[in-house]
């Protein structure tokens, strides 16, 4: 298994706090130890690090974990190998330009004998089948509707129905975002927790640390914070339901669906 | 003016001591204040770092400076904004994929009147002349070429031409890599030295700083490093005639051509 992350926010945050339980399951607290990486999105500008190697033990994923890059919306990802070799084109999160945005996405989940035809516009750097999901979505969400974005009602809709087609091939919990809004399925487990005032005081899962949010966030401010497994102890984490589809922006909660997503082949809990 | 900065190597290098150099320029030692970023190949993996920031005060700039990311092909970047403002989405080097590669471009030098028809498949994210140049070549190598990628000659000829549309509208001194190739062109200013046993002692011109290679250098080493302005200050930097363009692979020159690049309008000459 790989592990997701994620932030949406209606003001620009650091994921700091959050990020140093995270990073700590890459290879020390728990198992995915075969590279991270984490995509801030700054307005429309995407800033993206990542490594092939253990997140607990990196000197650039320990800077990240204390300086802030203010983001609205965040997404990380460290992995446990199962399609791919351990390098650097496997590492998620994947971007893409689309229609003048940037969009980025990590995976957590194994693909089976998912191998579509690419007609060229997108196609994978690595070889892994998340960023073959990726690639697939991009060119698909291109085909279905040409060069004009379509609003966000549309576009969620169409992504359920892909949604349904990826989980034939196995466990597909997703994050991408274009910067703007936050999109999440949930094949088999992701969590999520909305922070808004007033707020108290979280303590990690991962590490002996707690953090008062009341001194240390803006009271206006309201997040989603994703995550595979809860990263808090003390907080309303809420376990999304299987097939599930959601977006979120600004912090709340814009949309959820319910993709009845079907089979899910046995064996294809673990993610590349 | 911006302020390129690139490496092409046979073997994994890193950049740290010249890259400490090349930052102090960010708003420390030069102008070059309005952002950086730097692009690290590891084959065909990419990982960019980058801010809208100076990078002589930036902390990640620092922590790259001392953190080795061994690469064989390497582009950075320091800004001093013409065109866009100071933005994230507007800071070299900028990536696309083409053909299963990443691509990766910075530019220095300002383009007037550069407003290509873009047909969708690459769309500039920010607002720079730059990411708008690298767009419109992107989209025209895959209109010339197809799904299929050319070989190195013929894409070589291509660019030349390229470069003398380009140069049509202005200043464009430029890095373009795929990770294996270092492709580069030269407006009015840039410079290359090539690196390679007997190794000696270099000395930064931006600080009072030295290094033995000989002691650091794996001796069957072969690197071309290129810099607007020469980083060292006892090496023989060879001034790029006005107009040439540049292929470098594994260290070597690999061809160069006078693209005979026509009239570069006055007071072009600040980079965005």
């Amino acid at each position: 298994m790989c592990q997701l992350l994620g932030l949406n926010s209606n003001l620009p945050t650091d994921i700091c706090f959050s990020f140093k339980g995270f990073k700590a399951r890459g290879g020390g607290t728990d198992i995915h130890g075969d590279g991270w990486g984490i995509a801030f999105f700054d307005g429309p500008g995407l800033h993206i690090v990542n490594e092939p190697q253990p997140s607990c033990r990196s000197r650039l994923a320990e800077m990240i974990s204390h300086h802030p890059f203010p983001a609205s919306n965040i997404v990380a990802h460290i992995r446990k190998a199962t399609v791919g070799a351990v390098r650097l084109e496997n590492t998620h999160p994947f971007s893409r330009e689309q229609w003048g945005s940037n969009w980025v996405f990590a995976h957590n989940g194994t693909l089976l004998d998912f191998t579509p035809d690419f007609d060229g516009r997108f196609r994978p750097v690595g070889t892994t089948d998340s960023e073959r999901a990726f690639c697939w979505l991009m060119q698909e969400m291109r085909r279905r509707f040409g060069d004009v974005r379509p609003s966000l009602d549309v576009l969620f809709g169409w992504l359920g129905e892909a949604a349904v087609t990826l989980t034939r091939h196995g466990v597909i919990n997703f994050l991408l975002s274009d910067g703007d809004v936050m999109l999440a399925h949930c094949s088999t487990r992701l969590h999520y927790v909305i922070r808004q005032a007033p707020f108290g005081e979280v303590h990690l899962q991962d590490a002996d640390l707690g953090l008062d949010l009341t001194a240390s966030l803006d009271p206006e401010m309201r997040a989603v914070l994703l995550a595979t497994v809860p990263l808090t102890r003390n907080e309303d984490w809420v376990a999304m339901p299987a097939g599930s589809l959601w977006a979120f922006r600004e912090g709340t909660v814009l949309a959820t669906a319910d993709t009845l997503a079907g089979r899910i082949p046995e064996g294809a809990q673990a993610c590349s």
